[in-house]
């Protein structure tokens, strides 16, 4: 069903949760909101009032995931919902659209059925998972890993920040240590509109795109045991020197993504983004490097190779020249695929609403991920400008972000089973 | 001359000197012995006992110089003595012959001197400088610095530490906050016994080195900015990776250093030492990356041609990446070569005592550097076991000590006109 959003509400939605923890940015527009803060019980206090505006029945979880359901009239109560959301945290000074456009257009979604007369035949939840973004507590999507049961209520509870601060006084702190456990296995669907932080749709001149798939992730932790020594004393060819062997990884890394690249995976990406030398004196040749590698691909068999090209080439420094070496796989998620009943309708929902939309992968973990691991599970992009994300520069025009809503509202309303 | 030592006393000093500021290593002989600290203070307390034991005249300057001179019987008191010395400081958690042989053996040499009724026809001088291995306050090197002219007295004293310290209260809470400057200027001569730090005589088999020249030292500090970006969401071909550039660096660095080495000269080295990426974190490419690059040799053309190498590599990363990058070069001291008559009495001191002794070069810096500015100087270097220093694994042979020392005290006596 083709459905009109009012892009000026939502508008208004996002720009009212950008004043929470909005910091001065000398270009763009930023906010600080980290879990259990001030900022973040203002801008949940903003969601529950908005939802309830239009009469949702607001629930909040033991560990903080909010939902408003609505149980349009004539709908079967007990019928599995339709939900979609995303998230209210941010990363420090990260930008205004990274999980608000999520909450809020699915909550645009929800008026502009009501507003529509749209007749679903089953509930829509509107949902906003804690600390997607993992900046105060563990290391994201930790809501939803609750909601989806990968983690317990109680682990999660338990989590500390950097000051030994529990994330249920956090949460009780600010009011949204609630009771119970949000299970996302009841719904029926799952949709999260999000921006893509990338630059596909802005060259694509598309503003939706409809994930294909959720690139699996894989961390390495790589250990290189040279030998420090003194940089003025010490021969060339008397060194073990762990920088130079780790240097040769940072590039082999590079260049085995760019294969898998060019010969049959165009979505795999290969980063060592973490790197720590030891002594790291400039006067000192470098005896110990820990990096952190992450890889990333649609297919597992190209995430593969680009590990199996890690292990020759430390088996290569190893041999060439003297390092001992380490290697450990403390992260490793197969690739989601997104649920394509869900894809089609909104694709649908583009063709009905004439806005064009485009397929992609995700090479960024959402709340999707996890709650594609108990239902069916949709993600959609709106475009980036210039790709740039958890920055101030972050931006997605208004319009883009009506279009995109409009499509979402289209696509839940079609799976709802709404007239 | 041909004077005999006496190892026993020569080991008795430097094992006492090892207990100040002593470590539990688990492996060697370890101490620390930061300037100003209480381990500092009886290391020098002990130092000015035993030369006042033998009759010197002791001077503390405004910087925690230590001078110990020896009006030989009929010596000149006007004429420019020969000085001789090195430091008692250490870096945490050092190793004992590093400083204190050089200070010990000068020290034994004027008691050789005495106990051989030896004639010098000029004072000798017993050194020992404040902060040569610049770990609390500056860089190092501090107190000849100050005895050169090089830094002055009141710049000194006005460096802090850490904690906000000055050089100048440090030295007056353990009571070595003299007056005046020592002034090299005014020596005839200096030398300076030294660990080698290296394999160079290890490997020959030899107990003396005589260092033919120091070598130069550049430091250039290089800056790589690249684009932060997701690194699950940014295509390989969309990347500006920093860390990825300085990759090529860190290589090519190693490179040019091994073809000078290959090609002209085999004392050339160059390192990255140290190398500092932003934001450093697994998930992110790196946006940010400071490296520190030292650069050394005898022939100041091929310390160039190692420096070209580099803005070589910049031009490319730059033109080839995108990345911008920065070029600093904070440090540049060229080769100090060490005095022809100095290196020649020092031959013929081990020929005279039977001992061997080999030219090498030393690509760490000593005192000595500064002071070769002001007057002629010599380094001498004492074998170092599996050149390992700044560890409690640092060893030389005690014998090995004797037999520099004995060659150091011929040097002196030669150079101090001894009958």
């Amino acid at each position: 069903m083709n459905l009109t959003v009012d892009g000026d509400r939502l508008r208004d939605d996002i720009e009212a949760t950008a004043a929470f923890g909005d910091i001065d940015a000398g270009e763009g527009r930023g906010r600080t909101v980290l879990v259990g803060t001030e900022a973040n019980r203002r801008a949940r206090e903003y969601l529950v009032d908005r939802m309830e505006a239009v009469g949702l029945d607001v629930t909040v979880d033991a560990v903080g995931n909010v939902a408003g359901t609505w149980i349009p009239d004539g709908a079967d109560p007990e019928a599995a919902p339709v939900a979609a959301g995303s998230h209210l945290d941010s990363v420090p000074e990260g930008g205004i659209f990274d999980g608000p456009l999520g909450v809020y257009a699915a909550l645009e979604s929800v008026r502009a059925m009501q507003e529509a007369d749209a007749t679903p035949d089953r509930p829509v939840v509107v949902v906003c998972f804690t600390e997607e973004e993992g900046q105060r507590f563990a290391d994201g999507l930790l809501g939803s890993s609750v909601a989806v049961g990968e983690r317990t209520v109680e682990e999660a509870l338990a989590l500390t920040d950097d000051d030994g601060v529990t994330l249920e006084a956090a949460l009780e702190d600010i009011g949204f240590r609630g009771e119970g456990r949000l299970d996302a296995s009841e719904w029926g669907a799952f949709y999260e509109l999000h921006i893509e932080q990338d630059t596909t749709l802005e060259e694509a001149g598309v503003p939706v795109g409809v994930v294909t798939t959720i690139t699996g992730i894989t961390h390495l932790d790589v250990e290189i045991l040279g030998e420090a020594n003194h940089a003025g004393a010490t021969h060339m060819r008397d060194r073990t020197d762990a920088l130079a062997a780790a240097a040769e990884l940072v590039l082999d890394v590079e260049a085995a993504a760019n294969d898998v690249v060019e010969v049959s995976s165009d979505s795999a990406v290969g980063t060592v983004g973490s790197l720590s030398v030891s002594p790291n004196a400039t006067n000192v040749v470098p005896g110990h490097v820990e990096a952190g590698v992450d890889i990333r691909d649609v297919e597992y068999d190209s995430m593969e190779t680009v590990v199996g090209a890690v292990r020759d080439t430390l088996a290569r420094i190893e041999d060439e020249r003297g390092v001992d070496t380490e290697l450990a796989r403390p992260f490793d998620l197969r690739p989601t695929p997104m649920a394509e009943r869900l894809r089609e309708a909104t694709h649908r929902a583009g063709d009905g609403a004439g806005i064009d939309t485009l397929d992609l992968h995700s090479g960024a973990a959402h709340d999707t991920m996890y709650v594609a691991d108990v239902t069916d599970a949709s993600l959609l992009f709106a475009p980036s400008r210039e790709g740039i994300s958890h920055n101030p520069r972050e931006w997605t025009d208004w319009d883009d972000c009506a279009a995109a809503t409009r499509v979402l509202a289209g696509a839940i309303a079609d799976v709802a089973g709404a007239e």
